[in-house]
């Protein structure tokens, strides 16, 4: 079919989950903060991010030092995963049916780019500061997107 | 930074929109139908797609013609962006200032994965019938997931 791409990631996960064992299943850490460390060849993308719901007391800054109270969706290479498995106990259970990786949020997927809906913290030069990223530490981060509940909801 | 990861489709849009020109904006084509058509290689990993507020009366035939009501994440590869380009004017609007590709949904960005929330409306075998596809004909299809409103919302 189609022909290859490439992929170069623009930055990375900074987390205190540390290992696959720590990782929590998605969405169970809605309250954890996380950094995204963009490289610093990319900083000129993320400028206007965050603070479109900025108080007005915070005059804008793109890029730099403002809050932001918006969502991003952020994804992430998951370099560990098995990109040769095509069907999955969801959630681990083994005594449940297999079912087709398409039909799950499985790490475990041909082209294993994850998804996560993030609380935009605060932009800080090049770092974003996030909540509710369950991705681990040093996870290759490839794009982000201002989050729209029209689009994505 | 990280090191280069390659993308290999797993499938192409089929789409009435066949031209950058005719393509509308995102989210603008919430009414219009298309079709995923999976490679056959792995029309295994739709098993279980589809069917999550299936009708009682139509019973459960994972991944072979039935209807479902579920929305699905569809990402795509798109191969006409310019990968190069950290900033955009948002929308084409060139009166507004230039802005960072991370802070639009511009296909114009270093990976070009796109991001489309569609309505599964049925799964015959390897081809997804969809609403709400904003992609031209012949887009890549890079991962197919189930919405979460908890997730993604």
């Amino acid at each position: 079919m189609a022909r290859e791409h490439v992929v170069r990631p623009i930055g990375v996960v900074r987390s205190a989950v540390r290992s696959l064992e720590e990782a929590p299943k998605q969405g169970a850490l809605a309250g954890t903060e996380a950094e995204i460390v963009v490289d610093p060849a990319y900083a000129e993308a993320l400028i206007g991010l965050s603070g479109r719901i900025r108080p007005a007391q915070e005059p804008a800054a793109p890029g730099e030092g403002h809050r932001g109270s918006g969502k991003i969706v952020v994804l992430c290479w998951m370099d560990r995963a098995d990109r040769g498995r095509l069907k999955v106990y969801p959630r681990g259970q083994e005594d449940k049916p297999e079912r087709g990786v398409f039909s799950t949020r499985s790490p475990h997927r041909p082209n294993p780019i994850s998804l996560h809906t993030v609380e935009l913290l605060e932009v800080r030069g090049n770092v974003l500061r996030v909540r509710g990223m369950d991705a681990i530490d040093g996870t290759p981060v490839l794009d982000i997107k201002p989050h729209s509940p029209g689009l994505d909801g």
